[in-house]
């Protein structure tokens, strides 16, 4: 019996959902003019009807195809083919994607076999997030006027966790690598959002109630009427199904077109009011705004951090002294105006990024410190493993990279880095994984894409993307810009090589074009060596050849007269490219709000009366590291307390002292759901006991040692073994746990 | 000779303008209806006829004046009189306030004399500002497209110095108070700042250019003409300029009607196209959007970051065990739309603020902690000493507080961190002051409100604002919401209390109500005990009451039989109130901006060819703490550079290692520009120098020694004197600088 769990439509199709980090997002947002999908494809046959070694071969095919097609593409390409040629490829290229995409979704579905555990899940869920609202790590933002769906805030706790989280993203990335850290407004005027693409694709298919006009997802609902029908309708035929199952593992890729279509075929209609509903139309995602008084100059919150490190690549090279490699970052708040927000912290409407842009030579893309990662093994879910229905795999890094599945070594020492970051971070590595973008997923311009996913009661989330996005946004922001954003490479000696020269005759083009000659003059110049060659080719054998100039918005007529087209030799002292950039981007939220689920478990109460939630946060991240508590209440006691509270605090470690009189196992439980991992307890006036959270056991030491104690664990000098072997254990006489 | 100077204007006036950070900035933005100057007033005697002494005497007469109102108003309120007296009172104070300031900005400007040094302070800010923007502490946002003004990136070592800074503050405020650090969305829906008085009143007056729509901020306009006027009109008649003095005393506070009035007295046109310009209106300086698909929901990108932490008292509160004092922070972005932002990095639309918010009993606003601060010793400005025209003078802060110059303890507290705050990251003693608001600069409802005060070349700036804002927020979001949010104290006994008990008698008030019985009600319930008073007082003489209902908006006619009223005796287990707010509010940017001033110098370069420029930054501060150069291009030595690297690296400590074969010197003088303390020469295998920035003094240690040495200084253990008379100097034989 088949049961379509949320975790199995996790598992089995990937819902990271909508990526939230990068331009890569626009594939998923943007609907394609898929012709070839005008009307939808025939449903396919009952996968479980079908071997799982038939499905596999077809996925072979199927890949061969791509593969093959994306060489010519990348041919047409080198040759400089014409536009339309390339444009067809392309249009080829992806209706082959969406085919291996569907073929290697239906493999998963039958690969994945593990249905049930969705209520149990739901539940952890639950008593996880009742946790985190009751102790204020986070609160749906401006409660008291009853909130905004997909706004939080980080309250106390919550706040420390987020605090700790991005120093020790410093640390390790910005510190380790030297990167350069710059730190942008959130306000963006539109033309720098009009060169990333962002203004024009950022969009998502929304309806509306055409009575009501409340808004919708387009696929949110189609997918909510599919699970549904599957989950609740079990007389539903095998072809209906089968149909279903196909429906939702192309919910990505459907067009506006294609949605409609479906919406209608299905009769649904809007889930609050039954009313009918528009047709699907795209919503662009970000926050509009409009900047100075004059209300002309249109603007938009930011949707990532890394447009601002773009638009400052030609600064950031000088200030590395004009070299490559180097990496600038970016830590800040990102806006996504969500149609309708879920999921928690998981998917929300501002939200903080933390993205790495590394500049690296196209043509070398080793990576000086790869070393140090390449022995590091963990899971790693490469496309061909998606594609063959199989689970992920424990790979060592080293051999992922020297086998070409990771396409480079600088992308490698960054997933390399990740998993070390996410691991130290107290992410449950057997719930980590590196899931390889498959080729649909992936912007055409994207050499290799990786997400680290991890699990949590929603299935496998996207964590971090990193992606090698090739000269892409830089090419961007220079052709919308003026300004070249390219690097250079001298060369050790002068090289000759040929080049094509296109001198353009003024005298008879002024005579032709009179005032627009300097518009003609300037587009001739501009030419690629493609179009210099093609009309060359007209010229000579014409005598005259037709030429589009954009600034005059229409085409001239060019004689053989008024422009001379030769290749040349010339010498040439450097060379001029525009790099590649690699691309971690961190969804800080996502990844705290699955850290919290990882470090949650709960235990019985002493009297085994009751169930104690515990946080079991390592010290890096707890939001406060220590707290002190007077045994009883006794002035002498408390004077102790405020003793270490001043070594704790003139060692900079964050703490609270809790002189209640509640019993001293309440107030340990009471630390215990917060995460704070060692509670000292003053019993006397020369030691005291410290308490590690997780084993409970207990050392005593003298009141001068506390801070430095505690400061050792926390900075990761020592562990608490380490401690217990060096201090007398105590056993446990005055804790009523 | 008078000059009138941007620093005397400056000095004299200060023009810490437009402040940027609290509500209290409403009184300064919003134009009252000044009834009494609907005209405006005639310009004062020339002021430099009339002797300091007489101008004195006035003044104190205006102060007590003031003063004497306001314990009119108090004793009104207390009272409970009719709103309409209230409002008269106020009124008359507000005018007597503006008397006051007038007559104190009168003498301030007669006893300022210094006028000169304008161009000089330019000319020094020109090479800040300089040195700043080509090694990228700032750039302009978005340069490749021309920029947007009042935009700026903090490049990487201003990011660095800026996280520095924010480390800083979390460590200083939020850790040494325990303060409970909130994270709240900018996004912030229309509601909140509906409460807080943003959407109604946080305005500029603008103008616009009648043919072209360019937008100008009113009091700029004014204030540029009456400056040029006075510096360029050498033949201007003496009580002209009496009146122009006086329009630029009285600029912030003259309404919509009196700006435009001027603006037409003296025909002023747009600067750019000479056209004329539309009448002054309030311009709203929040970046306005729109929440969710549907564009019903109105939004804000936050002015201010306090609102997130108001509207989560009740929630915050409960955290802290329902126990006052407590503090609540938030670090974060916040925006203003600015008309025509000035000033570079000190009037941007998008800026980072740190505020906290303390919250105190009203009736008891001692500080356990004052005696740490009670005997620090600085520049304070009380109200007395501008309205005497003096200037700021050293005082003891217990003494301030002891003698009521600083209303009470917990102010005074804060005053004494924030001292140390920003002493403590290099800003100069001498140069930092605590200027006391004048009256006519508080809200009514703020008790007491100083600003931390830096001098740079644009004159002395608002930093922070520390302000007692009383009850404000707190009710204001009560209001708005229906939820309060109140904090309880517990009575050792019961108390007996005399209470006013209104009881509505349901039968009657349905019969003559029906439908709108409800309402009536509740409006009865909700009245406060002078509304009650009054009624009852009418009921037993009229048998009759007019009541308007809110819910209704109308007035409905009360009779005896409809409610009873009668003050009873009643038992009190404790006391509700509304808690007070003491408010720090640091402008981050501005803090740097005058930091980046104090701490630059230059000095002339070995050969005396040229000047080199220094930032004296501190360890604390310092983009990069620590450089590493190699004497010369060899293996060896770069090979003890990476060790040297690696081991900075694993003790946190930012470094740069400068293996270009430039002069040392010249390496230097790069890394000073950006303010590096220390700089390590690898010169041997077995030892290396560290030289310090400002001493330029040298001292050689082994390689291991490194990164012990610069963190000791980096942490504050020990200063660069230790450590000279710890190790050997090095004579600087290798050193060609």
């Amino acid at each position: 019996m088949f049961l379509y769990s949320t975790l199995l439509l996790s598992r089995g199709t990937h819902v990271h959902s909508k990526p939230i980090f990068t331009l890569i997002a626009f594939r998923r947002r943007v609907s394609y003019p898929f012709s070839i999908h005008a009307t939808p494809p025939p449903p396919p046959p009952m996968d479980a009807a079908v071997p799982e070694s038939s499905l596999r071969s077809i996925l072979t095919e199927k890949q061969a195809s791509v593969d093959g097609q994306a060489d010519v593409v990348r041919k047409l390409k080198a040759e400089a083919a014409p536009q339309s040629d390339i444009d067809a490829a392309v249009e080829s290229l992806k209706a082959l994607k969406i085919e291996l995409s569907d073929a290697s979704k239906r493999l998963q579905a039958v690969a994945s076999n593990h249905g049930g555990g969705a209520s149990a899940r739901e539940a952890f869920r639950q008593s996880v997030v009742n946790t985190l609202e009751r102790r204020l790590f986070y609160i749906p933002s401006f409660k008291i006027y009853r909130g905004v769906a997909g706004l939080y805030d980080y309250g106390p706790p919550g706040c420390a966790v987020k605090s700790n989280v991005l120093a020790f993203w410093r640390q390790h990335f910005v510190l380790e690598e030297n990167m350069l850290e710059v730190d942008c407004p959130c306000v963006t005027p539109e033309v720098v959002l009009k060169a990333s693409g962002h203004v024009d694709k950022f969009t998502d298919l929304m309806v509306k109630d055409e009575k009501t006009g409340t808004c919708y997802r387009a696929d949110h609902l189609l997918k909510d009427f599919c699970k549904e029908k599957l989950e609740k309708d079990p007389t539903l035929p095998a072809e209906k199904v089968a149909e279903l199952k196909h429906v939702l593992a192309v919910l990505d890729d459907l067009s506006a077109d294609e949605l409609g279509a479906k919406l209608k075929e299905y009769a649904i209609a809007a889930p609050d009011t039954k009313n009918a509903l528009s047709d699907p139309y795209p919503f662009n995602l970000m926050f509009q705004t409009s900047i100075g008084p004059s209300g002309l100059i249109p603007g938009y919150m930011r949707p990532e951090t890394a447009q601002g490190i773009f638009v400052n690549f030609k600064d950031l090279y000088y200030y590395n002294g004009n070299r490559l490699p180097f990496a600038a970052a970016q830590i800040g708040q990102a806006f996504r105006n969500e149609i309708s927000p879920r999921q928690g912290l998981l998917r929300v409407r501002e939200f903080t990024l933390a993205e790495i842009e590394h500049f690296v030579d196209p043509d070398d893309k080793s990576h000086a410190k790869f070393g140090n990662v390449a022995d590091l093994e963990f899971l790693m879910f490469p496309r061909e493993l998606q594609l063959s229905g199989e689970s992920a795999k424990p790979m060592v890094l080293g051999e992922a990279v020297r086998k070409g599945t990771v396409n480079n070594e600088t992308l490698g020492y960054f997933i390399g880095r990740v998993y070390l970051f996410l691991s130290h971070l107290g992410i449950d590595k057997e719930r980590l994984r590196f899931r390889q973008h498959l080729p649909n997923e992936m912007a055409h311009y994207a050499a290799d894409c990786w997400d680290a996913e991890i699990e949590c009661s929603y299935g496998w989330i996207e964590c971090v993307g990193i992606a090698d996005r090739s000269a892409y946004d830089l090419r961007a922001h220079t052709d919308k810009s003026g300004v070249p954003l390219v690097a250079h490479e001298k060369y050790p000696e002068p090289r000759e090589v040929e080049k094509l020269v296109i001198t353009p005759s003024k005298k008879d083009l002024g005579l032709a074009f009179k005032g627009n000659q300097k518009m003609v003059v300037e587009a001739l110049e501009a030419m690629s060596s493609a179009e210099g060659l093609e009309m060359k080719a007209a010229l000579e054998s014409n005598g005259e050849a037709e030429f589009k100039v954009c600034t005059l918005g229409k085409s001239v007529v060019i004689k053989k007269n008024m422009v001379t087209i030769n290749m040349e030799k010339k010498k040439e002292h450097q060379r001029v490219f525009t790099p590649s950039v690699i691309e971690p981007s961190f969804g800080i939220g996502r990844i705290i709000y699955c850290l919290f689920e990882h470090s949650f478990y709960t235990r019985p109460s002493k009297s085994e009366d009751e169930q104690l939630n515990v946080f079991s946060f390592p010290p890096l991240v707890a939001p406060v590291k220590c707290t002190v508590f007077p045994l009883i209440k006794s002035q002498q006691f408390d004077e102790v307390a405020k003793v270490i509270a001043t070594s704790l605090r003139s060692n900079g470690i964050s703490h609270i002292i809790d002189i209640t009189g509640t019993s001293i196992g309440k107030r340990y439980a009471r630390t215990d759901e917060i995460g704070v991992p060692f509670a000292v307890t003053v019993d006397s006036t020369s030691t005291v006991t410290i308490r590690e959270r997780d084993s409970k056991e207990q050392i005593r030491v003298s009141i001068d040692e506390v801070a430095s104690v505690v400061k050792e664990v926390m900075d990761g000098q020592s562990t608490w073994a380490d401690i217990m072997w060096r201090f007398p254990t105590h056993s446990v006489t005055h804790a009523d746990e």
